[in-house]
């Protein structure tokens, strides 16, 4: 397994870490298989959306946010409850094929990091299995 | 890999690919392991769900319309913010066990490509892997 | 593959089966590998989430019940087309590393069947793959 450290810099956020991710895959040179994604955090999550017009992020955030906004009378008293329920609904885990040593997306695929209560220091855990 | 042409006919959609899938799971002969499914799309995703009674599939478009509607005041330009926000709901990858040569789903699984940009051609992407 | 039998209490409740699932782990004694985890009902699905204040359960059983109801004027006439709904939005499978026969959870998560149409008597798949 590889451990991939993230920075985020806002509340919520969606991180692009396609470029970490082939990186990854790049290096364990399995050929054909299949990329595992892990996201260890209960207040984040994994996605792959739109790696082109940054306004598809703002809406996503914004959209979540008014569904489930931060302060909503909650019974968990750390003050992000939302960030849990985001994290479940985006999930922790991602599968992504490979061939030729390549993770294999679709034209306007990027994979993101879902953060939901940051600032903070989170890791995405990775593992490519070869077929 | 393999890849399912899938053409949808309406914006939103709810497309039973389980045949299909059964049919790739069958040829490529592991008889135990998993099938792994991969929506290439920014605008569709992949759902799992009940097989039976398609109202089943009208409520779940119908109640995603409600809470992410089509125009909501979006930034990005392209009238499917919304397509994207559901694509990352559903999710763009499920994993099925296989026994048998066989997908193991519950009595009422169907498996579904979930269309919220469409009418469009769609694939699916699919691999088998033995245990 | 191997099923662990889930006895639910009421109709929407996060039950927590990590120790289950770390028992079968344990068990397949593959050292290194993955951990997949499927449900096959469509009234229900899988999450990971916090594993310590109950709250956070509660918060989210919740809130997505105020985002999509029990009774909202569905056209499906067996009364549970919200846990249709939610089981595709927690999602049906999924995959958490193993090593040294141990899942590779973060410090706060816990594996949760996630129930929305009980009680019922429930099961949760389970098979550990060898890197």
């Amino acid at each position: 397994m590889e451990k991939i450290d993230i920075k985020t810099t806002h509340r919520a956020e969606l991180v692009d870490i396609t470029a970490k991710i082939q990186a990854i895959v790049a290096r364990a040179k399995v050929g054909s298989g299949a990329c595992l994604i892990f996201c260890p955090h209960t207040t984040a999550g994994l996605t792959i959306n739109e790696n082109a017009d940054p306004s598809v992020k703002s809406d996503m955030i914004n959209t979540l946010n008014g569904l489930i906004p931060e302060n909503a009378g909650y019974a968990h008293n750390e003050g992000n409850s939302d960030s849990h329920i985001k994290s479940s609904l985006f999930g922790s885990s991602l599968t992504i094929f490979v061939e030729e040593n390549k993770l294999c997306l679709g034209t306007w695929q990027g994979i993101y990091f879902c953060e939901s209560d940051g600032p903070r220091s989170r890791q995405a855990w990775v593992k490519v299995l070869k077929d």
